[in-house]
């Protein structure tokens, strides 16, 4: 049996030649371990999440010259890759040049392509176009190209025929049917050709450059594994790992690359997040790996603070997805320092705990910024954070400069002459300053960004998708940062998280039980004092829920299918709650205001503050960013959503 | 012959509702003035840019259900309208219910259909997938549609036929070909059904939602009269008024709706930006119009401060688009009150003098904030400014805020364990603050923004393209603000408008001469002393038209490109210098060494200024934000690049 390599290689976004040295270190190793066929990831010279670089000559050009090179280096092997294949005689439907995500094969030294192929390399037949994935954008896929030859799409689809040899130095023909990642995904799509090629190959091959979500690995397995099962294929999937990003998305990308038997079996499952080549033959034993039967993301455990209680399987792979996310991101960037600003409170002590894990306790400064509304219990619970971690530490109290930017404002007189031209008017627009958007800023774009770029550091965003959602946060305040790691992290998430790492990355309790307990809260005035369990405006428990459907569903609720479901006794199950709906909200019209408020806000003003906030590491089936486009709209409410409301109220 | 209604409405995004109300006036008007056949926009009912909000099934049934209110008055006219074409037996390739980019006709309240139509609506054939447009994402297009029923494509392109009476009451038929937007631009596509209908049909119909960029308009004009000349049948086109918005970039919709005779000559241009229903007869006598032949935009005249010189028809363009865009968001949200810090630079007062022209005078709130970097004279221009302009003015000086910041921080002391857990260790890690940028977000985050929430107003940014270029600004600082109203304007479009601006609306030195003659700094350190002359470290004559290739060109350049023109002595063309490059650089390394600076900044760094950036109004043919999409990356060199650089260094 042939020996198989799967290549779950890094692959850096953006540069060719980063890539290139990989690869030919890859196919170096592959040799020298004697594998035969060498599958490295989709597009993994230039990177799969690049934007609009597809738009430079010269860049094709580069990425086109480096296939070139990684062809002439296969000499005693097989080699798989994705690269972009390029016709230049013809043009996209924008009148670039013509551009195909495409799989290449070679084999000592020159390409392996079926008989009556239209090119040197296979073309991926399903392009996605949804989430971050734009492929129409600037590749033309297989029916298009069917259509433009007048021909069957399914005499496009054709498989690869290598040649290797037995011991005894005979050779034999081995088929592999080439898919490139959403190829596989052919649920909705007028196609399969998965199906298509069954029939006619030794092997399935998927290469992808497929970003981690929570429950994906899992979904994925069972796709492979039932397409093995119904057609008795092998099939070998090899994916990227490292991260990319489209401006506001990081994505990570966690390998996983498995190779399947006829049976249906997992043979070998790399490592998730693990840079390596890793040989594997067909008739293996295979592992005993079990794959869950349910999507992980789609059962949420309650956390009650402090309880212990969370769905550990979610949370470990969150924290993994994180803590890659961070390091590679930090990395990256050639970023030493983390300055991040700590409340007390839960988002801020999570994210210096994540960071912890990655940057030395050396490198990591912690500053508390307490104003006269923060309570003596959060400054407490910031101190022994910082104790705990054992990272550089200090308070910088924000009183003195609030009260300098309140003498200046309140004194600030503007002038203009009348409108007759005449007479002087004076105005003192400013009365009693509004203080709690202030003390926010004060404490990002004066101190916290000083500190940063004066050490040559960056500084934190700690927000959740909760107050993402809702734009509970202010601009250019604890909305500002280099990163904010948990924002596609709904609250119960970062308590999870919380509960997690005490409990299994650090063993003891770094993040303070108290800071955990605390009614949350912004402690931005009187109306936040946590000693009177005042806090956030927030029923995380029921509010979570809520508003991940307003984004996360993938036929995005609005405010009419709640009011139905509700109308309807079927919020509970809608909204997975724990709890019946009066549990929260004793009457119809305190349902319904809480409901306006917080859509006003999501579909509203806050996409204002997300138009303007740092870059996030997804890890949801949908993020704030590219992931989804949002327009900045006001809040709509359809004919129907008023006639119920009308009904409910009555 | 048959009375047509350009019906060049305003189209809200995401207000079903409210568009309806506009669509039926338009429709109880058009019949008033005895209009025949009254053509709407394209996605007229949902909006053309709302994100993903096609996702939301509530959404799709409300603009359903306004088609249908909207066909039913139709009583007595015949109309065209664009709107969302929905089957939900069949499902898009993402497993959403099906959706069609559609074109819908209606007549005494029934739908008007081909006899051998799949639908009930016209399906858009060409769905455009670049810049803003992402049609794919959620639109089915005819292509794939003739696929999926086995059918060919030109069997799916048919008329509409219209029944209209003579003055003697006899009946005759009408048949229009029916087309939506992109349909009309098929240079690159495999299909043009201009061609495939024009045999068929009395008139070509186009209905658009177009957004303004510089040149559109005459190359619109030419394709068209191009296509009417050619085929000899009139079309009428109509687009849509208003704003809408992908979230970065703001889109205005300049109508310009017109109706082309036979013999390719303008009978009807409505006036850009105006919301209204033009009634116009086919046999009427043409405008006199004269359509520029070349692309205004890809010529640029130079500006030399205060020169006069600059291309009046482009700014003239250009400063109706910028106020149509500020006036338009402004209403759009309810903003009343504008907060602008003002400097004295040309940036600061072409904005100040741009809302002035919008915002009243009570309501303009402008803000001096110099600090002792600032030049008397600079400090001077902005009071004249406030002064020519006479709205609100007031000085905030930023000495004492930055004194305080400067002594806290510098005071401040982290302390931690060292390793072994014994002994505290302890740092001061600032030791000579670097001021420039605490000034720039003191002024933004601390003064204005608190300002503006203060009096429920908003501040500005005014930053230009080749500042966001090069992300030479400050993040929460004089990169923030509720709009980038300039953002999407070079330079030398900034000083064009300023001459533009006092010579033609104002007709009085309203910009300070001096402001416009100044040397551009940003005056936040002594080096950029203005008194010694001393100011920005560029060159905008040749940095505006570098920049602009990286970005506007379609095939974007890279140093790559820059190089091999620089040794072919192609540069001065490619970039279009007014001087040979020699006048800018005397030696091959300052060249070299200047193009690596802004391109490490361009494809760098300045990216992840851009993911915080506030919304801009596009005006050019590529605007940052989600119509150039940027993955946060690091800047790249081909190896190409690497040869020519050894070569010329040589």
């Amino acid at each position: 049996m042939i020996k198989i390599g799967l290549g779950q290689i890094e692959v850096v976004p953006g540069n060719p030649r980063k890539n290139k040295e990989t690869i030919l270190n890859a196919i170096a190793y592959a040799k020298a371990i004697r594998i035969d066929l060498l599958i490295l990831p989709e597009l993994c010279i230039s990177g799969y999440m690049i934007g609009d670089l597809w738009e430079q000559p010269s860049f094709l050009s580069e990425c086109e010259q480096i296939g070139q090179d990684i062809i002439a280096a296969t000499e005693g092997i097989a080699v798989i890759f994705g690269n972009v294949g390029i016709d230049r005689s013809k043009h996209n439907d924008d009148g670039r040049v013509r551009k195909y995500n495409a799989l290449f094969a070679a084999q000592n030294g020159t390409l392996v392509k079926s008989p009556n192929a239209l090119y040197d390399f296979t073309v991926k037949t399903l392009g996605p176009n949804y989430r971050f994935f734009n492929e129409e954008r600037h590749f033309y896929t297989l029916p298009k190209l069917a259509y433009e030859n007048k021909c069957e799409l399914t005499d496009l689809l054709q498989p690869l025929t290598f040649s290797f040899e037995y011991i005894n130095g005979n050779k034999f023909q081995f088929k592999v049917g080439p898919l490139i990642c959403e190829d596989s995904w052919d649920d909705n799509y007028m196609i399969s050709p998965t199906k298509e090629l069954a029939t006619q190959v030794d092997l399935l091959v998927n290469i992808s450059s497929s970003p981690f979500t929570l429950g994906k690995a899992n979904k994925r397995h069972r796709l492979f594994q039932n397409q093995t099962k119904k057609l008795r294929i092998p099939l070998a999937y090899v994916n990227a790992v490292g991260i990319q990003n489209n401006g506001k998305n990081i994505c990570t990308f966690d390998g996983q690359s498995t190779l399947y038997n006829a049976d249906s079996h997992i043979v070998k499952c790399v490592k998730a997040y693990e840079s390596t080549v890793v040989p594997v033959k067909l008739d293996e034993e295979p592992e005993i790996l079990t794959v869950s039967t349910t999507n992980i993301d789609a059962n949420t455990t309650d956390i009650t603070p402090h309880s212990g209680i969370y769905n550990k399987t979610e949370t470990a792979s969150l924290f993994k997805a994180l803590q890659y996310g961070i390091k590679k991101t930090l990395d990256y960037y050639g970023l030493k320092k983390v300055v991040i600003g700590i409340s007390g409170g839960i988002d801020s002590a999570v994210n210096a705990a994540l960071y912890s894990t990655i940057v030395p306790a050396n490198d990591l400064y912690l500053v508390s910024m307490p104003s006269r509304f923060n309570s003596t219990q959060t400054k407490d619970m910031a101190a022994q954070l910082a104790k705990n971690l054992n990272a550089y530490f200090a308070i910088c109290p924000i009183e003195d400069s609030i009260a300098l930017t309140n003498k200046e404002l309140n004194a600030l007189t503007f002038t203009r002459l009348d409108d007759t031209g005449e007479k002087r008017k004076e105005i003192h627009p400013i009365t009693a300053l509004s203080a709690e958007n202030i003390q926010a800023r004060d404490r990002s774009s004066r101190i916290l960004a000083a500190i940063a770029a004066n050490m040559g550091g960056v500084f934190t965003c700690n927000g959740n998708k909760t107050e993402f959602s809702i734009g509970y946060a202010t601009l250019y305040g604890d909305l500002a940062g280099f990163l904010a790691a948990t924002a596609d992290c709904w609250k119960y998430q970062i308590y999870a998280l919380a509960e997690y790492m005490n409990g299994e990355i650090f063993k003891r309790e770094v993040i303070p039980y108290k800071t955990i307990e605390v009614v949350p809260s912004a402690e931005l005035s009187d109306n936040q004092d946590v000693t009177k369990g005042l806090g956030d405006p927030l029923q995380y428990e029921y509010h979570d829920r809520l508003l991940r459907t307003f984004i996360e569903n993938w036929n995005r609720t609005t405010p009419e299918d709640i009011l139905d479901a509700y109308k309807n006794n079927t919020l509970e199950t809608l909204l997975e709650l724990p709890h019946p709906i009066a549990h929260y909200f004793s009457t119809p019209t305190a349902f319904i205001e809480d409901l306006e408020r917080w859509w006003n806000l999501q579909s509203g003003f806050a996409i204002a503050k997300r138009i303007q906030s740092p870059p996030l590491i997804v890890v949801s089936r949908r993020a704030y960013g590219g992931d989804l486009l949002e327009s900045q709209l006001k809040p709509y409410y359809t004919e129907h959503y008023y006639r119920l409301k009308t009904e409910l109220l009555k």
